[in-house]
């Protein structure tokens, strides 16, 4: 019967059906640890992979559009200014971006700017004696202008290097604390969101089907009363981010609004709602505050009558807020479940190595196990238990 | 022969090879079950997993760097600024972006503002009738300026309370319609388009090596017969996100230019190609037109005679677009090929179960299955069908 | 004993433990091609999966913020202007961005233009003979203005339709090489970037701990000596980037300096440093430079003694460098351990198959190694080898 085991036609051996030989072993021990560790085994893929990781679903990263709009008077009275009244087309630099604004807290102004020379603000570089000590057209990364090569005073009792410059030069000062536009903190934004997750074709606004005209123009939002309005305080952000907003409108900084969009679409579409986080984004470690705060400089020019042009320098402190919008969707999908099934499968298997190390190592009868377990065969010849 | 199962040396052991005893049922039903189970399951690896789902490839995320440049003039004819022309420098603001960029339609212009103090535009709250109506100091977040206390005719039959503010305020207007910058939807965009998928070192731009400058000076994006022009006609723009461009140009909005590219890098280099498709970001669902449109306000900022500032704010209306790039680049990876190989063979596994079953629970032979399958052996004794 | 194979009751056949019976073949030849085969499995598993590719972590995305400063003086001397002096507020535009910023290197000034008539540039369509040429009203979206129907002197010899544009046009002209702002490669600027990987609540800032002000305020980052300082001269960008700076700014361009930040966050926090690179982006194809370069068109705006509004128009050319910041942190976690677990599992089950198959059909007692394996039964009866 040598030729049993070949398929007489191929025919024919295309379906045999081939199943393993099993061995039963009715033992309360073996069979309590072995159903227990399959349902371990089961319990992790089910529960955890699939429901509690969604590993059934197929996942998607989010598109996202933001469009915001600041709202706000803000009222100073300085010597230099006089009273002024400061209103969105003022504070908001750029008046547009995408995805982040600027507002600006505090500020040094430099009026009157004309292309002139004059006195170099006093540094050890720029101290002289003598016109020798400036070197003609030198020019440094980090100074000011262009040196004439003449000393000049920029007191009565200190000399420094003349420069071609913008003219008066900007004081090297610190900016003004209490911050000069402190009543930014009632300002408000609209932080409109539309997001999308292309694989699933699926769209949403951050303004929820249930938010009429009337709720947009009065609420602010509130974790606990209104976490659905789209429109936030500047000094709650500050505030939900433990930061003190006048402390941190002296000298800027940078905020991010975190907008999570984590979306189970196998659940009615009213479920996937943006959830709002404030975390500010300089300088969180309090050993490592090198390079503190927010500013740059930017200018306004203007013509005299001369037609010369003559410009006012701003170096804005500020909060620049970004709204970071990140999140995933699920979705079933038939090849991660089947990935996960395969993967869950193929660790039940495992369980019956454990077992059968267990029972023919501790066992007490495990020779008998043994035996009828295995059969051996050798290259020289047959040595099945059965032969015995 | 109980010593028999034990290996006699380890070398000899580890060169034991373990296979499992196999019962082979030779059924036309059982054995064309389990042919169709096991074809199903390799088809549902091999096509769609593999074939389609390309999950033998290792997948990247894009980086992507977006410039745009929009060209045309506008004509505009109004009894406040007569005839006049409106460049790229006049209605593209701020002047650059970065993936993104803000065309001005339409605008309310209040020019000649000065810090000066006038009454304020009627509302239930600046309604005033003495000056004891108007709490001096008090800043509404959305109103227009601080008040002065003073109770002031607005017109001749309506008093407001006074307010410092950038003076005369703006007009709490509707904006003009037809939109002022109708001529808008003639001008054009190129958008140069940058990728790059870090894992694979791959670049690629969407002007693509086919194209050359002259035909880049004077196509225009078709889907039809221009699939490829990097230049864009506003118009069309909105044409394909199914919007009319003069209705959206009155009160403004978002528009996304979605770039995907979607590439298989197995496949040759010039098969990656851009994908371009438009969508209107804000205000999808009809239910839920809530804050409409998109726009913001702005000043330009002259110096009088005396040196006084004077400012022209500009509440403009328009659209802004935004360029999405997005897509996924795949290449042939040892892992994601293994991992999902490794959980099809773990299936194929699962197609020996279900035939058990049936083998097992339906077949009219199954006791004789049964027997030759298992063998028992229990904790008090050996129970083998041999024996019986 | 038909029954032998059910179970007596139902709790006890729960507790029945199955095991595959095993035929234990004893063969040099068989066991070392198995041993073989597994420990390349194993190796590939543990080796390259898990350790090279660290599948046993769970990987996150990375949100970022960018804040950017850039410090230098730009001396210009020129006929037009004379000479003048740049700093940050004239060549930084606009003045803050997100992530991104612009460094005006060159330019053409168009200043004084008013809203007025002149003849228009000559090109083949607005060259003219006499009125009737010209059609009143007539604006091409790459011409410069609107037609008003008169033929007009451009020169004494040439005549051109007449335009309503912002006169006097500016001239159609190359850029002028050298660039005007030459200085510009001397600008550096300082990359503020802090990062947040949201899944495992990591955040981090490219101003690593070590770094204190001192040595912040002079230094500059180069690979070798200064990896860490996170300020960046442009020339030195330029150059990493294999790019000429004064060639680049001649025509502009769009330069990505790259943050990679690869964590493995079961490593100590700090090993999580960026790395820096820097990449042209516009342009990369030597064969494909068509549009190259990068500029743009902004005006800044004055009023003459009369009012009337009069513009500085400046076609900016200049380089824009975009900070693109991308990493992955993997952190261990279960599910994909285990996933990768399972599916090596699944593969060294192939083992068995494939050695299965060498056994079986090459080895020289294949037959007696059959007759072991396998027992025959078919639909009709019974035909066990050991009934042969």
């Amino acid at each position: 019967m040598s030729e049993g085991g070949c398929c007489v036609s191929l025919g024919q051996c295309f379906f045999d059906y081939y199943t393993t030989k099993i061995l039963v072993i009715r033992s309360r021990k073996v069979g309590t640890l072995n159903r227990i560790t399959q349902a371990l085994v089961i319990a992790y893929v089910i529960g955890y992979v699939c429901v509690w990781k969604k590993g059934y679903q197929d996942t998607d990263t989010i598109l996202s559009s933001v469009t915001t709009k600041v709202k706000g008077i803000a009222f100073t009275n300085t010597t230099e200014l006089g009273e002024r009244v400061w209103d969105v087309a003022d504070y908001i630099i750029p008046p547009q971006e995408d995805g982040s604004f600027f507002v600006l807290t505090n500020m040094i102004i430099t009026p009157n700017q004309t292309q002139s020379k004059c006195a170099d603000i006093p540094t050890s570089a720029s101290l002289c004696s003598s016109h020798k000590d400036c070197k003609r057209g030198f020019n440094d990364a980090r100074g000011n202008g262009v040196w004439t090569g003449r000393c000049v005073h920029f007191s009565d009792t200190v000399k420094t290097c003349e420069v071609l410059a913008w003219c008066p030069l900007e004081k090297t000062d610190e900016p003004p604390d209490p911050p000069l536009l402190a009543d930014a903190e009632n300002f408000t934004v609209l932080i409109k969101n539309s997001i999308r997750y292309p694989k699933f074709n699926f769209n949403k606004r951050n303004i929820l089907p249930h938010i009429n005209t009337s709720y947009l123009t009065q609420c602010v939002f509130n974790r606990e009363t209104d976490p659905d309005c789209p429109i936030f305080s500047l000094k709650d952000i500050a505030k939900e981010a433990q930061e003190d907003f006048q402390t941190m409108a002296v000298h800027g900084g940078v905020m991010g609004v975190q907008i999570r969009w984590d979306c189970d679409l196998d659940m009615p579409k009213s479920w996937c709602v943006p959830r709002y986080t404030f975390r500010r984004l300089d300088n969180k470690d309090p050993d490592n505050n090198v390079a503190p705060g927010y500013n740059f400089r930017f200018a306004k020019y203007y013509k005299d009558i001369d037609g010369k042009e003559v410009r006012t320098l701003i170096k804005g402190y500020g909060i620049r807020f970004d709204v970071m919008v990140f999140g995933e969707a699920g979705k079933f999908h038939i090849v991660p479940t089947l990935l996960n099934i395969g993967a869950g499968l193929a660790l039940l298997g495992l369980v019956t190595v454990i077992c059968d190390w267990i029972v023919l190592t501790f066992m007490k009868r495990k020779h008998h196990y043994r035996e009828q377990k295995y059969t051996y065969v050798n290259d020289f010849g047959l040595l099945s238990n059965e032969d015995a």
